[in-house]
């Protein structure tokens, strides 16, 4: 048996601050009141939250100069999901974990299902990779998977890709999530607009082998691995791309995959204008795709996309359901706090936007107030909503302060003990 | 009568320097010979490009600090028709002339049509102009045109726009090119799908009144005026429109108007694989949109682009003709002397294109040989054409070195006297 | 006799909203309480906090293309100060004013002196201007002012920034300003090593002006208006040129004058370790030099720079102090509103690192703990801090609700009778 | 024996190309001649000009996905040398190796230095690693290096450098470059003050023990692998740290570690006039660190960093003497072609920079003629020296054509046979 936190822990710990966090939740309270609004209209939309955890999220990432792992790392499935029950356990915001195959592949895929289940746990979208070459493959992806030259590695990878639907639809997932490295390190290496055509070729015959009630998620990215010219770079391809596949198709917006400058919450706007907004990987980043921890670098950033996310709601109603998941990369701290951490920032950013005097910013836009506008949106990322995300978690019987609970669990400790290094082995999938 | 540079002074000049140039150019015949190209071909291709040139680029520029005025500039549509032939005269590559109403408005458009004629020029797309308020009009920009939320300033400038379009038709134009500056400096300031809401609601009126055989450019641009969120800011958007508003709405790529590090050429790929690439505003730049002379900050670039070009071309055939013009702001030059070189650093980018061994560029992209497909380009863009451009211009009658010419002919010390400045005015349009 | 608004106003209006700030004050007493921190030692330092006014900003901003003028702009640097001594009456957070050389020029300094200082007022560092040129100025700008290849121009660049620190003796101001927009639009154009060797040589003269008891700020700028290579384009420069100027000369950092992605709090931390941190134009960017309002767009980052500031004093005690000013362009708000706003967000950045566990964030650092380091400063970040900054203001008088106190008193319209536009005049400064 | 390519095949693979290269010479000799320049001065100061090797750019790199290794790798230093070895002796332009420890360590420096003499190699300077854990390390740099805050941690990474002075200078080195990865993900994680001054103090202790005709070079980089605050992280910090160190100190500028928009040849030009240029690590760069091959994505830019460096030994004189050294990946090309071809390109930019009319350049810089200057530059870009580069190479020995001549003489193949790949190794490196 694998060490697990026991919820009588967990209030335990609750007990030490739970008059503190009252009080400053009776202060809040008041503070919104004074502004007409009501907490625990807020408290409720925080515990409707909920973001995804990548399962590999839960390893120590790296560079491509080093990793330094860390203590207990998971080694398989098996421990990838302990670790998310337990971030879900303290956050109560991350029921859903996505899978990347084969990095998560089992042979056993209906008692990994019903384990996950029993935690509370379900399976979100799944994640195909043809940017690195399995053990055992048969045919590299050193020129390119899905846009490759050579039609057998181009099948190898819709094969794989289809089989990722078939895995995850044995778990209950509903979507899969398609993002490539394919593209030319050299001027001249590809022909940008062929290299584009087998994309859409291969896509094609990926699409068609969806069940009828799964989506499909395109990943653009800037650069990285191809640093001249990367296929879907963009999210002008990546929209141009789902158009011609068909309603199935969507896009996927991850924070740290776009130029310099660039004005995320804008592309999030178009997309959802234009009916192809499919959802986020949440990360932050200051230079390139950095993958640090949700709302580390730019805060507002994170919340003007809420804002977006806030208005298309009002603007779509039900059907808008963007899927949420996290997807960070951990270099120099404990994967299990970073991820509890940044859910709980996404979380934030969701409750500052839903804090919104939307009636007022849709005033102030009508009169060219730019000023008053702005101050409305400032109002609401100002105040601290902290002791709105607690009492969430703590009504649902998650922990008051997540990451303080975790460090006096002794978790970690547990886990270097259950989980001694495999030598040679990277468990963490990404370094 | 205005002075204007004689063909025969044109000849003269010539004379001095064919001893060498038709030396160079049996020198580079030579080398093309021994790799099986022949340079008529070539000369041939040269003397068929024509590139646009921008009324408004033959006034000196500026920026938000200051303007330079330089000597002699014109103060009028019609000196500027004197310039823009001059440069055409030299150069034999800018036939077109692009106008910027009301910049350019004259009260007598046939008038101007028979003088741009006589000079051998015709009217390339038309420029509207919502970014400033005019002389007299009745409502304010300030907060938007095609976007503004005041319905009355959205139908004035759809009105200003429409009576573009007539202008142009009475002139020969067979395209209106539009760009706004319509965009929020501040979170919040806009509700950024409203926006582009109305901007598709007026251009759809727009579009409603174009000609049949017309065709409607709309044109993106990453930042300024606006700063924090710019309606129409990358070619996604642009794509996007264009696709909603119909057949005879392009895209059009000014090379300034992208985010750090963007692929360019990768953009002019997806926009011709779409059936959206309306055509170009070439310049150079560094940081954002300089508006510098073409190539000379980035020559591979350009000629990465003309690649592109090229590709669309064999793909398209006879159907593909994106407009070509130059959109520049020459501050520290003489603009004549700025058009003119960049009038053929675009043509050379043509040509070095078509310089590409096509065959073995097809060959080393399917062999994924990366080295001798960039190398395949790189040959190209090695090679110096500038004897094929100067035989071409001094074949065709223009001058074999166009800079040169100019400053021996004294053209810009006549103007000087021709156009004393007009006190407090500014015309060259933009500053 | 020009309008003002008077205190009686000002407490008024304040009283309408005390009860609800008392309440909110109290609230935010409690939770900082409940941290072990006492509101009063916070109140009283942002009661100490003071941000500089840039005279050029109370008159409406632009760019390049256009500029919409704004209502009752001042026309003058008296009524200037007006707008000056209104934003501070209400802010009580801006008694300097920075004045521009030659758009502040007065016969009658003296008189401006002590108008200003009935206010309350001080002028805070001076500006010279050699990025245009001046009505009836000898020498054109259009090639360089202090690298001017023209020994005459640069002689003329010199005394007029001599003649800035003579002005601005007589005014009280203890500094100098100088950016320049000094650079080349073509590689080739400048020799760059030459550019700058020209321009230490004329620094070195304007340094050898200037009183002992003056500081001289230099201000680096990435881009614009020269746009292939500005002389002094980042912080290394200016540190290599202070560095050869001597002690009296600094560093001037303006938030929107670096490379993308550029981490500014970094480049603060470097010039407070050797020395040469003179100061800061406050503003906010999303692209380059967009002068937005200070925080509308990146309010972490405002709050980074100030832990650094934190960090700065900590360490280098009384003698450490920077320079604020704010350096902004108001295109579509009303710049006092703008100025007043931004004032309290550089205030409310200040009063956020004043809060952050410095003994905590340095143990974490020490432990490698960069998950709790990080925690550490997000909680200062997340307290919403405005009560505080109201409660400062209104105890000095100020007040509670700045921009809805200044739009209830009508002082626009005010102005808007006072202060007729002058035909052909641009009363701002920068377009 | 190791399978080498004999002086006799690249004579007879030269043969074949030796008439067309004449032709090819002799028309730009005559091209040449015409603009008053001798092609045997530009042949000569071509067969002058040397570039080093990266020791570990002969393996395939790779990204932090995924590294695809090629056919043949070396598998250590030795076999790393025979790649060098034919790298120079078709090219006749790489002499030197750069070695990096521990990579490249060896029980025997003698017998490893007798050997690269024999092959006409010699030792350019040696690279420390503490961005990486070598097997056996007692403490981890998971936290930093130089700057970490153990001082064990410190002392380390300290001794390793000096380590590697000693190895070096047994290998007849002259020179440490000192790049570390140290810096921070999230902001609060380092006192950014803090670890300059660490840093500082490590390297003090490092210089201390350089010998007395070494220099120490230090290689700032923007970001990666820290992502938020790199320590070192740009020109100025390199500046600052090699003033405070001393005069055998230097800055070395990587072509791809700088912000988005940096002007790099004015960088080189600050650095030269400050006396702080050390040297370069060649590679080109469309989004971060992309390490491609020097030349490939921008070859202006390179050709402007060599107007620069003339301009530096025209005014610095014989003691002007940068560092040359490639630094790339090669991902999906062989890198001896890659080297080989970049080798060629980076001494391509040397020639064209040779080919500057210098006079006419100063001539139109003085008279403010931008137009000119800058075709002046431009006019020595276009010239096509290849045919100058072909016949050094020739004449002193090497391949007409490198990369035909390499792929004629089956060196890969031979490798295949000989090298059968390690399993778990990863010769080359940086993956």
């Amino acid at each position: 048996m694998t060490h697990l936190i026991s919820d009588d822990f967990v209030g335990q710990q609750n007990a030490r601050s739970l008059a503190q966090l009252q009080a400053d939740y009776d202060a809040l309270a008041g503070v919104l009141q004074r502004r007409g609004r009501d907490i625990e209209t807020l408290t409720a939309q925080a515990a409707g939250f909920a973001v995804a955890l990548p399962s590999w999220g839960v390893g120590t990432g790296g560079t491509r100069f080093a990793r330094f792992p860390g203590i207990g790392e998971p080694r398989n499935v098996f421990e990838k999901i302990d670790d998310c029950a337990t971030i879900n356990q303290l956050t109560r915001a991350t029921p859903g974990v996505s899978l990347h195959f084969p990095w998560d592949r089992t042979t056993d895929p209906r008692a990994l299902k019903e384990i996950a289940n029993k935690h509370g746990l379900y399976f979100d979208s799944v994640n195909s990779n043809t940017f690195q070459n399995a053990a055992g493959q048969a045919l590299s992806y050193k020129y390119g998977s899905l846009t490759a030259q050579d039609p057998a590695v181009r099948a190898q990878a819709v094969a794989h890709n289809i089989d990722c639907v078939e895995l995850g639809n044995t778990l209950g997932s509903k979507g899969l999530t398609v993002w490539i490295g394919d593209g030319a390190n050299f001027p001249g290496q590809h022909n940008l607009r062929g290299a584009l055509e087998r994309y859409l070729e291969s896509m094609r015959a990926i699409y068609t082998a969806l069940p009828s009630d799964w989506l499909m998620y395109i990943e653009h990215k800037l650069f990285e691995p191809a640093f001249y010219a990367t296929t879907i770079a963009d999210w002008g391809t990546s929209f141009a791309c789902a158009t011609e596949l068909g309603p199935k198709a969507k896009c996927l917006v991850d924070l740290g995959h776009h130029a310099p400058n660039t004005n995320i919450e804008m592309i999030v706007a178009r997309l959802t204008q234009f009916g192809k907004l499919g959802g986020f990987h949440f990360n932050d980043s200051k230079y390139g795709d950095d993958d640090l921890d949700s709302g580390s670098i730019n805060p507002f950033q994170l919340f003007l996309i809420f804002n977006e996310l806030r208005d298309g709601a009002v603007r779509e109603g039900e059907n808008f359901k963007p899927a949420y998941m996290l997807d960070q990369s951990h270099n120099v701290t404990d994967p299990i706090e970073s991820l509890m951490s940044s859910a709980v920032e996404v979380q934030r950013a969701y409750i500052q936007a839903a804090l919104i005097d939307a009636e007022a910013l849709n005033h102030h836009q009508k009169n060219n107030d730019a000023l008053m506008a702005a101050q409305t949106l400032k109002q609401a990322f100002r105040t601290d909503v902290s002791p709105i995300l607690a009492m969430a978690r703590v009504r649902a019987g998650g922990a008051a302060d997540p990451v303080a609970c975790y460090r006096a669990s002794g978790y970690r400790d547990h886990k270097r003990e259950e989980r001694p290094p495999v030598a040679g082995a990277s468990g963490s999938g990404i370094v």
